[in-house]
């Protein structure tokens, strides 16, 4: 497959290939599904089913690749690293133009998102210090301990549609650092941007069969997370997606770090600068047109907060531009994945209607007249959502934001709480005491005072926690280097040569 | 229950209690086991086999007495374990006595079993350092990135037999320090050292609800593992139940760390200090009568090692002293724990004969005169073991020492590194570069240089692989910590307020 | 000397004796200086001034115990602090009581100084976990990596008239337990304290030697300066003596840590809770009778904030009850040390009243009527000081509080930027941006937050910077730790031999 | 001056120009020294002695870049490092001629140079992680206590003539990305390659400013040492210098760390592989024609290898091919850097002689005919050597290999602890228990097992010791890294509003 970053003409659809050892290898596979630029909701390519056969290949690959590459020096490793950041810093705006054109997300937040994977890539570059074993010397008499990390093994990385470049970089070169070797399953959605970072690794130098793509749905996933030689799997997607990835890696005998879905709250106090609120809303509940486990897509206004946060906030959505985002165009929100995700989010608003949440912002009938096929869903705003309401409980990943009230901060902490979910949770205020409670009492594991969408930089875990995440590693940061990684401890003593003159040694 | 570390007469036999919520209560359970002194083979108390009620009971002590705990500071929390290294070190000798009475093994191996408790409540006492989260200051213009280490909750552990005070003190102090409530289910088979820890938590000043201990089998263990509140799950044992426990701990959504079996290899080279290797391999085999998951079990012989290595151990394990352990003697050795544990000695004994292994020592036969019907097994060694024989692959946890050849340690290694276990493995050598490669290729988790147990200390993890560990996160040391917590980040900023005079600041 | 905390009779005016390898020893010197019980005004001891022969025997004997210390596992050594943590924990009360008998603060300062201290003895008990070095496997191919933390040899503690337990605690315990050997030379004002410390440091089985005191003024300082086996000096208090020991260390060859005299800036926003300001100033500025580095001894009202907090403040300090400490009452301030101090501080608020600073409450005409004798001053508060002002820049170190006006935060921050000195600094607020703002900016080691003395508890350093710290290392925590060790690496690489058959290894 | 890798004419020496402010200017000073091409013995450029008044301009440059560049997110200014090391890689050829033109090394060694060079940009490249502060949560009751580590303002790195493009990159790389800026003052022999740093570095994107080059003698270096806007210094070089560099900074508060010489010993047991051993002793003896800090200067023979050793030694010593360095060749060893180095060398071969020191290899009638007038000495050997003989104390800093005997490790660990020097020391050996107890034992900072220079990576640090080092903290590593910050403390509280309705929190 040639991979591009113009919108190709239909005839162009062909098939994506695989990477395993080194190559670009077709895929025999039979079954098959369509890749589409959802601008303009045309099919732009298709993407192979692999068999378990093709999977067990590149497993085997990057079985084979393990010896050589674990025992290559870690620093040699990271200097890999350090030549994908040059590359990927040179490439960052086509592989934007390449997220987008498959993804459909602003050219800004495609280029946003190739800046936060090279990010992981960078932080990746300090693995050489950040695997350091421990010493302690005569822990007993003339006894010695030392621990070392060695990498696992081969690794398997299953990433989500809503970051196709971005997700496998959380992975990949953390792991391949650690010494590892991977397999990746990008979603059959999104299939371009991961070849495209195939092509990347490939010439930073990194030996065949350290990297591997294969591509698929049920029968592929189920082949990688059941194949003896696999060590460990990560996985980003929805919650029921990673239950069952967890719970079935953990059964044959892998690591497994799973993230799921997330419902994030966003508090807003009547102190809070209102704009500065509003702005991080929209941003966080509308980027990626709200297609992300860091979405904040449940607004608590408190108090007196709550009518004039929804005039402001109905009133900024009604201005944001909705358009094409496959070509240069002045767009601030595109499209959504699939005609079958636009769909379900469509009957999800009927939904809240019929529940009784006040509809303050319709984003069903927009119009982008230049493309009358895409798949598109204005920014959209729920008021005086109640608590049991199904737009306030379940995890809509589209530009729904629903805003529900409170009387009160505690109350406001309580509702975050009972949410199944823990990724993100917000506060808006002035108040230092109102934040340190936050802090304190809030049940989720990434915290944002002040901040939209409290996303770490890669150098810190994304410590998603209840049904957003499943494992005791999250990913990022020091994390998930350990995740990678496993210590050995090794006690030593030696004893003298009694026989030997020339060793004797008397102690004082 | 009254505790006592003397042998009491049939009479006294009564029913170990339960600690809950502060308070020795009665199991009201009519399912009931015998606990033996093995030293005589008599009956000294009776286990209750706890209903999944009075499970339900100590859970919801335990994550009822959570939150005050976890918000009392970590200082405060580790003033706890200051008072209890006081009380063991005062008590050393009349744990050690219980804990001979109920398991068997030697006065000085149970003391040596205090003191590696000990250890671990020392290694609680460094928990207020070692939890510290971390932070990065203006991590983007004006935002500030932190995290904290939270507690879990109500936290498990499940202990076994062989070290009925020191493996309960693996868990429940780090557990505990970190700021997470504990229940206790040790082995039926010797609860009563367990009480006497519960007597000790409770002197120590720690809160009624933060450590209980409840008694049983699998409906207890079931129990445990699906309860709601029930956050994670610490367990040692054999293999078959290790795995059990951690795939029923994971699919009802607890983190689990399940340390199994072992079969540890000790390899001696030629150029050993050969009386080192024997003493070495004695204790490792026959201490605590074999029944550890770090006893050297397998000694892998190199070259013209192997005749001189078999004639000195079969002459040491000869004049090893088996004896009564539940009063003062001389004996070296002890029964093992139970009648149906020696009967399964001898049968595997008895197949090891019939594989052709060559008995170089037989302990089959030992008296101890004053104790007719104690459980005992003198030392026994086979020699040339193949590698498919049952006594060379599977743990037989009892003092039987298989000895096979290998013709070079490339030879040694490879056998090593095709057991299914992972606890430890031994080199003997005075060459460093033989040593070195053994560090670096041995699939073990725990390396020792002429060290025969290479147990770590109490700040190091105790880093089993393989069949010998289902987890991510050790026990013990830095790995132990982590998995008792989980990390939360936060991201923060501030926004200046526009409208306040005196709060104004002007950036140069 | 008979230690005792019960005010002796003038008769009882006895010499203190040194502690030197393990052995309590008379001083032979002939100079020697008073030692008061400041509360009534009348001396209890006499400390002699040791002569450099004596210093050099201490330190002798410190270097002689040297070896076998370092070797001692730190396991081993941590141990003893374990057992002091005990025999503090017991005998707190009574040490307690010999402090305020000497220095003169409350009974309740002096407690709360001795639980200080013994948080640095908890602290010393993670020494083990907190030096551990590190590792790096295969860092080329073949070569191995790691480092070891080594104590450095004798080390000096040189202490202050104002906490004199607490300083000593922060140092040797810290020292010894790295693997130092120590001689302590405590302020000739207060010895006795010191002394306590010696008995329970050999009464917790510390081996003699490695823990020494000496007396003395200039001369044994100089001595200790300039002795060939002294390896490092740590150092509290004044900036001018500071400055000098920290240049003369150097100039031998020590490695030095020296703190120095601070003048903390507290700032209190208009929107701060105005009570707990006011409380937290007068515990600040009045609490040890101003004695401390880490006083707030300058207020810095912003905006409307002014004129109701000098109203409060002048309000509380004169209901402060100023008495005795030496014998149970309830004074709320005691004395200052001695009688030329408190001249010292008198002459100093003339000079204030002279440059014009208004006198908002005025504690010169104290009274005590119970010890006539007692070198008493009540709490003082000065109003309307002006930047350029004595009162305003210079460290008084008794019961003074300056109050200066600044108009905005900025200024404030200005004014605290402006000082010489950089313990701690501190702001009244309810405002997050104001706090953060000041965290960011104020140039001060330790930062307060709505926290009135922010000094750090011991796994945290004790940051001074400018004037307030003459260094690299700070005193406490991982810092502390690293001022008292050095690290070492080493590279390793093994060579096969090619002549030894049964060594043989190759690799695939 | 155009920076040129070729051997410029006569009528090309030209004066070198500073690098202030991010311009190269020229320096005004009437003072100037001469730049050799060793090789060939001919001035090819001319460096300034900058003025007090030109060191102080490029002082306040440095000052005024400060706060811009501390306020830069710590990610962004490790970007910088990113793309120096892409630029490094990219030029590493022609620098690498560069340094053998004006140092003399030879291709292969400068090639290397940069290699440990571009190791240290790496290793910047961690510092976003490396700098991370610590937490912890509820300290006491409401109390949350973090810490940050900051940089500390201007820093200075003096640098010698022996490497004249890694050193620089030891400390510029780190106290940069610490958020420092930084003047650079490299050996008036050698600036050139100082100057091409200066070009990458503005290349890479550093602001104008964060980065400078002054030149110059004891002048422009007391005027850097007691500038009152320098905050710390780090210094290479002979130790009588380092001594008074370390005292001068001190005295004038700011930190130091300064490098001094060495006499490395090289351990050589009977057991040893003694291939190995001569291999590893020819290149620490004669590589970089010995002008090397960890050049291993004195063997140290013990038992039967004496003989054998030296034979081999002398032997490889005849064969090394000395030799122009300036244009390609083949050359094995090049010059030494001026005449005057060499004068002093052959005066204390001549002393050596005296002295009854055993000529075994006489290097002083090399001949290179190419290159008449070069600095040339041939590797040299000395055996017999006795401690006390000039050759066995003096860094001699040229190709002169001393060897000593001695009858057992034992006396050969205490000849190299009476080293007044404390850089490297090395075992080689196939014996455990002789490299352990050799690495407890021996004094000296770093340690190498069969590793003939035991440099440390940049991720360790080079921890020389005694006469070696003056400071706390070392060049590189972690230690590096805390060099060049300072930790800042923070308390937090915060008070609830008792008055607002909205914000009120009850705790349960």
């Amino acid at each position: 497959m040639s991979v591009t970053a113009t919108a190709p003409s239909k005839s162009a659809v062909k098939p994506v290939r695989m990477f395993v050892g080194g190559e670009f290898v077709d895929s025999k596979s039979t079954r098959r599904g369509p890749v589409y630029n959802p601008s303009i909701g045309e099919q732009i390519a298709e993407c192979p089913f692999c068999t378990a056969a093709e999977v067990d290949a590149a497993v085997k690959n990057a079985h084979a690749a393990f010896p050589a590459w674990r025992d290559t020096p870690v620093v040699e490793r990271a200097r890999v690293m350090f030549r994908l950041v040059t590359l990927l810093e040179k490439n960052a705006e086509s592989i934007a133009r390449l997220i987008s054109l498959e993804h459909g997300k602003t050219h800004e937040e495609s280029v946003g998102s190739v800046r936060r994977g090279i990010e992981m890539v960078e932080y990746a570059c300090s693995i050489p210090t950040l695997t350091m074993g421990d010493t302690m010397h005569n822990i007993a008499v003339d006894v010695d301990c030392e621990t070392y990390f060695h990498p696992l093994g081969v690794c398997v990385g299953i990433t989500p549609f809503n970051f196709p470049f971005m997700v496998p970089l959380w992975m990949a070169p953390i792991a391949i650092t650690c010494g590892n070797t991977f397999v990746l399953k990008p979603s059959e959605k999104v299939p371009l941007s991961a070849m495209r970072l195939a092509e990347l690794f490939a010439e930073a130098g990194l030996p065949p069969g350290v990297f591997n793509v294969v591509h698929g749905d049920k029968e592929a996933v189920d082949a990688l997370l059941t194949h003896p030689h696999v060590q460990a799997v990560s996985f980003v997607g929805s919650t029921p997606i990673a239950k069952y990835i967890y719970e079935t890696s953990i059964k044959h005998g892998k690591r497994c770090q799973a993230n799921g879905g997330a419902k994030n709250h966003i508090l807003v106090l009547p102190d809070a600068d209102m704009d500065k609120a509003v702005g991080a809303l929209q941003a966080s509940a509308f980027g990626c047109s709200g297609q992300r486990c860091m979405a904040g897509s449940l607004a608590v206004a408190i108090g007196s907060a709550g009518d004039p946060l929804v005039e402001k906030l109905s009133a900024t959505a009604a201005k944001l531009k909705v358009g094409r985002t496959d070509i240069g165009s002045d767009a601030q929100m595109g499209p959504v994945v699939t005609k079958q995700h636009l769909d379900s989010l469509l009957t999800n608003i009927d939904k809240g209607v019929k529940e009784g949440a006040k509809l303050a912002r319709d984003g069903r009938g927009v119009k982008v007249p230049d493309a009358p096929n895409g798949f598109y869903l204005g920014p959209t705003v729920f008021d005086h959502v109640a608590p049991q309401m199904h737009v306030s409980q379940a995890e809509l990943f589209g530009p729904v934001l629903s805003v529900t009230r409170a009387a009160s901060l505690d109350e406001a902490i309580e509702l975050t709480n009972k949410s199944p979910y823990g990724n993100g949770a917000v506060i808006y205020t002035r108040d230092g005491h109102a934040a340190r409670e936050f802090k304190h009492r809030a049940g989720a594991g990434m915290i944002g005072v002040n901040v939209g969408v409290p996303a770490p930089m890669a150098m810190f875990p994304f410590t998603g926690v209840k049904g957003s995440f499943f494992g005791d590693l999250h990913i990022q940061g020091k994390e998930g280097i350990m995740f990678y990684t496993q210590q050995r401890m090794i006690l030593s003593r030696w004893h003298p040569d009694s026989h030997a003159g020339e060793f004797v040694t008397t102690r004082g």
